[in-house]
């Protein structure tokens, strides 16, 4: 079972098995789990599927909670319904990271996008997400999606104004993502974004990481000339207190949050 | 040293010292402890104030975290500004529980604020906190300030409409903070409100306790005729989801916010 840099999911309490994260060096959040599922060194990363007595099943990578059955809803919706509804027309999304299915399912919610490509690097993730969490990764049967199970980096290198929503939805600025948090990365996004394009990505903790939310704030207001933080709960990952960052290519999300309002059901 | 129902400050991992807070059954919030600077069992509950690692001196009863000072201002405020701006005019404030003074110092920011009259049941939590937590406990030598060290229960029971706005700043709804969420002693605070009087309560997790906070709710509701639940992120309360209950004796809190808008540095 997992023995990894930031877990100790073996670290048994009498006859109770506990998963472990750090969110920081002096702060611990501990669950305990009924049983591990699955467990693999991927090509990209250690992936572990538990199921817990409070969260439902739990998806971890390299040790940490990506998604759990109990609250993964409020990470999905907030990473994809104030982009639809910002941006007048959205037709286009490309999801980068995301192999758990959950955003695909709330973009494909809506008649009126055509189309969603995701980029994940990490095949395994998205065939275990479809064998444990099919709840969540619903709609990769959508015909309107198309899986790219390659780097996003060099996916979009030849792109241009193809998207009018690209969404990074992708695990913490290190590691296999690394690469997904760099100005450069941001420039090809502004890049292949059509003129009304909206980006958003998900935004780690100002409460443990104010450092890590200013640096991205400010390497993406840098290059699309705005910048919005938006927050939510979600209380499986550290603090509780979680960020989004979105940006427009032209005009202004918030204030055109209003005129734009679409509902999930409906055409535009 | 701390050896409370809830928690095992005691657990060493290596020569490291870590308190453990169990917010459910199944999921627990731990981090490194630099000292214990206080701890007594007091008349009515375990009392402990440490030095962390993270959140620097945080103050625990019963083994649960009441305040931390990396956090508290976001309790203090919330539990104290809604009130304040729904109000037309508040001079006279009373606050059953809150003897660390967190309160006692936001309300003690509006110069038009006259009386603010603080029932603590714990008389050892007023003192250590002036000594532990000076930044907190601030407003105590404020002549508008008055301490009560008895139980808000018993504090209420001969007073009729008497106050602006009462707040409920308690424990959890076990041990000494028990009466405190109970349908009679909702009613007595409603007969000790003047008529535009405001009711604020401290709601608990609606994440892992929502039959609490329910029930909470509906008795409130069925005493005032109203009642807003309202939350805020507090990263060390249990999910990190914390709410809040407003009721108005008379008037809509909501409703009657924008008119009634006011700044703390000034009068009405």
């Amino acid at each position: 079972m997992i023995d990894y840099d930031n877990i100790s999911i073996d670290k048994r309490l009498g006859h109770e098995l506990w998963y472990t994260e750090n969110w920081t060096d002096n702060v611990r959040f501990t669950f305990r789990v009924k049983k591990t599922l699955f467990s693999a060194r991927t090509k990209y990363q250690q992936m572990d599927i538990v199921d817990t007595f409070e969260f439902g099943k739990v998806l971890l990578l390299d040790g940490l909670v990506m998604v759990t059955e109990k609250d993964e809803w409020i990470y999905h919706e907030m990473i994809c319904h104030p982009a639809v509804n910002y941006h007048p027309h959205p037709e286009k999304v490309l999801i980068i990271g995301g192999g758990d299915g959950g955003t695909v399912r709330e973009f494909a919610k809506y008649d009126f996008i055509k189309k969603i490509d995701l980029v994940e690097i990490d095949a395994q993730v998205i065939e275990q997400c479809q064998k444990f969490f099919p709840q969540i990764a619903s709609a990769y049967a959508d015909p309107r999606v198309n899986i790219f199970t390659e780097d996003g980096i060099t996916f979009i290198h030849h792109k241009h104004c193809e998207y009018d929503i690209v969404v990074i939805d992708s695990t913490d600025p290190f590691g296999p993502a690394e690469g997904l948090f760099t100005t450069q990365f941001y420039e090809h996004l502004n890049a292949i974004l059509e003129d009304n394009g909206i980006f958003v990505a998900q935004a780690e903790s100002m409460y443990f990481f104010p450092d890590v939310v200013t640096k991205m704030y400010q390497k993406i207001q840098a290059i699309f000339g705005n910048a919005f933080l938006y927050n939510s709960f979600i209380p499986t990952y550290p603090s509780g207190f979680w960020h989004f960052i979105t940006a427009a290519k032209n005009g202004h999300p918030i204030a055109d949050l209003a005129k734009n309002k679409k509902d999930p059901a409906g055409s535009i």
